[in-house]
């Protein structure tokens, strides 16, 4: 009796501001990654704040304990087989680093977006507006700082490129690393939920297109 | 080319007092899940708390907030094919049963030993003499509570038993239990150190006996 290869693990590591569609291309490589039969997991930001950081604020110390927490639990997953995704602003370069160290299989993927472009068109609560009016106050990327990567494995700009496109990028490389055998997309239409994000759902239980 | 058959996870609960010999146990079967070439983790309690729960205390939240994130963290594992071994005092009844529901393939094992057979004779630091005489405060099985499970799949009394033996009860349940073929023990003499504990090494890096 034969059995599937034992994967190998990794951690595709997205970066961006709030709103660059960090979670939207989390969730359509998910399912990508399970289609191909591979163990994945998601740890969102948000979902990660709940369960492990809750009592953290948003101070630089207390951001940099979140990622390194995050970055804690993706080498545990990763270094046990899992594709391990993770969707944190993860503003600090010092502490992405330092997780691309402990992990070792890291891929970082830059998820590019301007403030303005954010603000104009992907605002629905209406947070970033407030951060610019000075209304809120430690805003990633308004008056908190954000660090985007020197060199990240991927980059993908969300602002020309539609999301279809951005996972390709994404998946060609994570093909000419290595990580995965074939770079088709594999899953059709509207994805179901995983779950692990807070992105908008239908009615049907399936993922609301943009935020 | 056939490929080792993937294995269901599960996690293994160790609780019990400080000084009990959850550590020492947890190191034993880490070694012996590890020989029979299975992916195993160890998250004991004092390394989570370092890595998830910095910044938390001792009181009854902030104790059931570090064993939720243990919970968390191993139901991850677990539902990704690793045998995972937790090692945490874990002192109230209900957070156990929280990530029991959680985990679902959950093999709880109480680590039985009275305070004063502790305090008399494995408490190289005095901590139970101090928590007995007052000095400190908050100390479980002294002046905070310990609940003991009231069902737990595998019960050992460290005061009667050798560790060695302790380990056979532990390896028979799980085999009975389907979660590992053959519970003979394959590990031999002193273990070097998983590095996931905070036991006491020699100079030759292999774990020390007693604590």
């Amino acid at each position: 009796m034969t059995h599937p290869p034992e994967r190998t693990g990794f951690t595709v590591w997205f970066t961006g501001l709030s709103g660059s569609g960090k979670s939207t291309l989390a969730e359509m490589l998910y399912h990508e990654l399970q289609a191909r039969g591979m163990k994945v997991e998601l740890l969102d930001g948000d979902v990660v704040r709940q369960n492990l950081s809750k009592g953290l604020g948003f101070s630089k110390e207390d951001r940099d304990t979140n990622i390194r927490r995050i970055g804690f639990v993706a080498d545990l997953l990763t270094r046990n087989g899992v594709a391990t995704i993770t969707c944190a602003i993860s503003p600090y370069r010092e502490v992405r680093d330092e997780c691309r160290q402990l992990i070792g299989r890291f891929v970082e993927v830059y998820v590019y977006a301007t403030v303005e472009e954010i603000a104009e068109h992907r605002d629905p609560k209406g947070l970033y507006k407030k951060a610019l009016a000075g209304e809120i106050t430690g805003f990633t990327g308004v008056d908190d700082p954000y660090e985007p990567p020197e060199q990240p494995e991927i980059w993908v700009d969300t602002m020309t490129q539609e999301p279809i496109e951005s996972l390709q990028t994404i998946l060609d490389r994570l093909r000419d690393l290595g990580y995965i055998d074939d770079a088709t997309t594999l899953v059709e239409g509207p994805k179901v939920h995983s779950g692990m994000t807070d992105l908008r759902l239908t009615e049907s239980g399936h993922v609301a297109e943009g935020r």
